[in-house]
């Protein structure tokens, strides 16, 4: 842990700035948190006014606190926020959170007042948290320097870092209501200093957290977010909420690649390198950190699932399937064992339907076969109130078994009066009970994957060392921004192993003769214009001319054709090329992402790529388990295996050009878009050409 | 509603037949909830022990039971329940309700016995609920025929029709903490007679049953399932959770529209038909009762967002774009209304911030601004607990604003116990609470396509009458059952409009050079298999052959290729084509789905339409707004009105494809697959070539 972020964490003593008497003041309410909260610390209550406060003397002047006091808590207006500030240094403390409003989020004069107090703190070596924040909980240590309403929140093994702080109060309130408690919180406000990178290794460091939740508006630098979750979330699970999906704008692109590199598709690839798990509503998020943080993981996929009613188990085994998870087949030994404990109508196969009348017994000795049974991974307990015992004595039953599993279970409690108390029970074992079988679903689902994170290796990038780097960069270093021609960007992708099909500009007709002649009839010819980019959308390329006299009317056509769609483009004349076999067609794009740098796209390439939208994403550089993914992550790639009548492509060529183009964009950022479509994808073992390359240098993405 | 159903829910005296003095008997609960339930008709117990019972004499044989008698309800053991239903029709009692289990649900011998049940029933004119179910219950009548443990169900205004009786159990005690009521809730059983169809219309009669929901594991009777909810739900909403997508075992399929079909692309035609709202979950299924049942259906699209804080109005609009709505942009009154109350800091654009200090004046004023914006079609509230006010104030506020608006509110009031008396306050209003602001959105969207469903007009099949029925029927009669001869497709399409482009069959080599010089060159040639489905695949198809020596070489190639894939395969000769004009290419299919009968496809054609599955389906004979809604349910579909370089195809055309075929399939159940691969779609205008057309007769499906 960053040694400056200390204090926040483990305070020696902490004053409160602006301490206050009044109860509808956020003051009052610091104040009363605080010294509630167990804090076993130094408390300093500090006012102009003095007096006293929760029974304890107000200091006048900040300077008379005695010692330990590391950590400030500032809740005076905001005009006075630098003035604390200025105090704070002078008396030593080099931690602050500015819980005050008042600042960016109200406008021009309020971020000014922001910027001074940034100014301050870095002057004065004093890290902020804040402002417009409702600080810090840590249920362990004890520490409250929130001014929320009681309840405090319960104790528990969730941490919560948010960028909203309405959201932590609602959270804090309804995790009571949901049986689980929280660890650390971190309410980050306006992040003039201290962002949700710079906590994520910190709040991981406490030893009751278990699971990391983070409620996200962006995040403030891509790249060094990634290195910090990649290190936490190898050890504890990260699950992130990401909004903002719709608000950002769109940026000024030239190519499918950009069109369809939204912020959505960077954050997706950003949290996948990560190991972030990404939910998509707040109740999804918490599901999931219940489980992770409470269940042991699953050693293989297979769930079974357990139920005294047979709608239920169907909803399950739906839902379990939906998620891409296989149902458990069970051995004989477990079919027996059930068998023996339960009626002759019940079905043993899965999902296991006990029958209404199944109590303690049944329960009990049909999940302990089925725990003790290696085809299964995890088990979905399923319990609608049983209609002749209670569902707490089942409950109590089942407690011991799972303790003593290395399994993990989930329930789905079915109704509300009559689970209440076997939720009590479940959730004082740290046993997650969901009311449908739905969400239990989709928390299994979320074990198996975190299961399958931890049990793969770190992803390491793979980097060519056959690459030329400073070849790519001396043309680019020669290049205008704007589009490269066809001889630069054949130069740069050579650099990096990417070959171009042999290519010859011809800059009349009889030229293009002479060089369609030289390469080897058919021929294609393509108007040669760096201010065109969809060539083929304009007719400015035509496909396998056989002779000459073909060739010297096509130049003409491609000509009048590039002329017609744009009048005013720079025309060089016309590239001709040999026509190339035939293959799969894909396309292989990367642009840079102003938040988290170069980002590849693979999928179905040609004209309507941005209509068919069959393309996936990951960051450069890329290790080979992720290009592996992303390309089966299109139907494109996936077929690059074959797919009835059309034969296996040259796959691992096709890889070779995804790793060896996001090496390139990754180390050169000034490349802001690059795109090749089609890149051709022969036969097996025949390679992959790089038909049609596009890409445009821009000094502003350097 | 069917006159014999009346006793069901209209019951003038009940037997129970079975009541039981042992409190873990099934008998002692029906006879217990029963009387307690406030049932105003004749209660009589019947149990051959005689006795007394919940204050009540018990009869010892039905037969003594006096007047009015007109409903029983069956609690015996299996065995006796022939019996019981002998002395019900001897007693002149033509309902019952079958609650024992012991039938189909336990094997061979139970279905045997359920059979016999069902024989006796018919023969004496007796209707059945069950048996294997957990009965009927009217909260207002109010009835309650159920064995459940109490609680009973909170009064309301949900209907409730299950498959599963265990699932009914858990929504009613589930219901009561979600602060929702039930009217009238059927638990169906093994269906034995009475099944999901049969009793939409009788509880949709209800007067206090606003919107219907229904878990179900199947339909019986398809077409007769559309029929009447479509009846229903022009009235009253219909949400449905269909469960078992994955347990349907696959049919042998010889097209790619019969390999993509599957039984949910048949129950997702169905509800569209029927105006059946499809649930993905049971907590969905009951939010969108919730707002169904109890808010105005807004008059437009546009969501206004109105919270205290940021984050949850990110999250509100996060979620309300991600389906599909946008955000409302208000008018300058409704703006400068809501800054006459507002802070300077406020944000009055939507989601409108009014930031923490919000208050029941803030809440209330900014409200009423919005709900008169003629802008604006309804609104999110959203309250984490509000810092300086009590969350039931500001509810207190807004319930008289939100009744005496034409609008729908609902809110997502975020938290537990700081919340906890504003959703009661909320829930007695009938207004829905929700804990997220991503529910109350999808509950906004529901609210908003039942809109949308009730302001458009009730579907009619759009029938040509320019077709020839009898014509196609005579060419099916005389066809033996699998894959027709392309003469005879060409006449059965031909019949319902759609024409074939000319062709003729070659037999040998010679013979296909003087067709290819009458129909003109280039040509296509395809070998003629009537065993030999995918006749590209084996390469089997040649293209743009111009002359006749190409044509005579391409003979021998057709003919050698499919040989050698087919080695048993009949071979006709080679179909010989001109080639057809350039258009683009879709695929048309349809299916009798065993269910809901013929089901169209619409799509992305070529070979590899099952990998790409860019298809949507409907249900034939296709109202003309399915037919549209279906073309743009693909990008294949929507690629027809243009995109970029792709110019815009006759659209009219393949909808009049679509149409045809569609009749054509609903007309006779025989074709139990026909595929128009690819239907070549022309510049506008120009109209669309059914190109290659595959059909299969089946007599199993008529």
């Amino acid at each position: 842990m960053d040694a400056s972020l200390q204090p926040f964490f483990h305070p020696a003593g902490i004053a409160v700035l602006g301490a206050s008497h009044d109860p509808v003041k956020l003051g009052f309410g610091v104040a009363r948190n605080l010294t509630q909260s167990g804090y076993t610390g130094a408390i300093h209550l500090v006012n102009p006014r003095g007096g006293a406060l929760m029974g304890r003397t107000v200091f006048a002047d900040l300077a008379d606190v005695p010692d330990p006091v590391d950590l400030a808590v500032v809740v005076v207006p905001a005009a006075a926020v630098p003035g604390a500030l200025r105090a704070c240094g002078a008396r030593g403390i080099h931690a602050a959170i500015i819980a005050s409003g008042g600042f960016r989020e109200v406008g021009e004069a309020g971020a000014a007042l922001e910027q001074e107090c940034a100014q301050i703190a870095r002057e004065l070596g004093i890290r902020l948290v804040g402002p417009n924040c409702i600080g810090l909980l840590d249920t362990h240590l004890p520490l409250d320097t929130t001014f929320l309403a009681p309840p405090p929140p319960t104790a528990g093994d969730v941490a919560f870092v948010s960028h909203s702080g309405a959201i932590c109060a609602a959270v804090i309130d309804w995790a009571s209501g949901q049986g689980f408690g929280l660890s650390r919180l971190v309410s980050l406000g306006n992040q003039t200093d201290v962002c949700e990178t710079d906590v994520l290794a910190p709040v991981a460091s406490d030893v009751h957290t278990r699971v990391l939740t983070l409620y996200l508006e962006g995040v403030r630098e891509g790249r060094r977010f990634i290195e910090q979750a990649s290190l936490v979330s190898r050890d504890k699970p990260i699950v992130a909420l990401k909004v903002g999906r719709f608000a950002a704008g769109q940026r000024a692109v030239a190519s499918h690649t950009g069109a369809l590199a939204g912020q959505e598709a960077a954050y997706n690839a950003a949290f996948q390198r990560a190991g972030v798990i990404r939910a998509e509503t707040n109740e999804e998020m918490f599901d999931w950190a219940r489980a992770l943080a409470w269940c042991p993981l699953p050693q293989r996929r297979e769930i079974a699932i357990l139920t005294n009613a047979g709608g239920p188990g169907v909803v399950a085994a739906d839902a379990v399937e939906a998620l891409g998870l296989p149902l458990a087949a069970f051995s004989d030994t477990t079919l027996a064992r059930m068998r023996a404990v339960l009626p002759a109508a019940a079905s043993v196969h899965n999902p296991v339907d006990m029958l209404a009348s199944a109590g303690p017994h049944e329960y009990g000795e049909c999940l302990r076969a089925l725990l003790d049974d290696e085809r299964v991974g995890a088990v979905m307990v399923i319990m609608p109130p049983p209609p002749t015992h209670s569902a707490e004595s089942v409950c109590e039953a089942l407690v011991p078994i799972i303790r003593a599993s290395s399994k993990p279970v989930v329930f789905a409690l079915m109704g509300e009066n009559l689970i209440r108390r076997a939720s009590d029970v479940l959730r004082a074992a740290r046993i997650p009970d969901y009311r449908f079988p739905e969400r239990a679903a989709s928390a299994l689902a979320t074990l198996v994957r975190r299961a399958a994170f931890v049990s793969a290796p770190a992803p390491v990038p793979a980097r060519r060392d056959d690459v030329r780097p400073a070849e790519a960069r001396a043309v680019l270093d020669a290049a205008a921004d704007g589009f490269l021609g066809q001889d630069a960007v054949a130069r740069v992708l050579g650099a990096y192993g990417i070959d171009l099909p042999r290519i010859a500009l011809a800059t009349t007709a009889e030229d293009a003769v002479t060089v369609a002649a030289q390469l080897g009839f058919p021929v294609a010819l393509k108007v040669a214009s760096p201010d065109i980019p969809h060539k083929s959308d304009v007719g400015g390329v035509l496909l396998g001319l056989g002779d000459a006299d073909t060739v010297r009317a096509g130049f003409a056509t491609v000509q009048a054709n590039a002329r017609r769609a744009h009048p005013t483009a720079r025309l060089d004349g016309v590239h001709v090329q040999r026509m190339l076999p035939e293959g799969q067609e894909v396309i292989v794009g990367a642009v840079q992402d102003p938040q988290f740098g170069a980002l590849v796209m693979f999928g179905a390439g040609g004209t309507e790529v941005e209509g068919v939208k069959d393309v996936a994403f990951a960051l450069a550089p890329l290790p080979h388990a992720e290009a592996d993914a992303m390309i089966d992550g299109s139907w494109a790639g996936r077929k690059l295996r074959g797919f009835r009548n059309v034969p296996p492509a040259d796959r691992n060529a096709a890889m070779e050009v995804v790793l060896r183009l996001g090496q390139l964009v990754a180390d050169h950022p000034d490349i802001a878009e690059v795109e090749i479509n089609p890149l051709r994808v022969r036969p097996a073992g025949e390679g992959a050409v790089a038909v049609d390359v596009r890409l445009r240098v821009s000094r502003e993405t350097r």
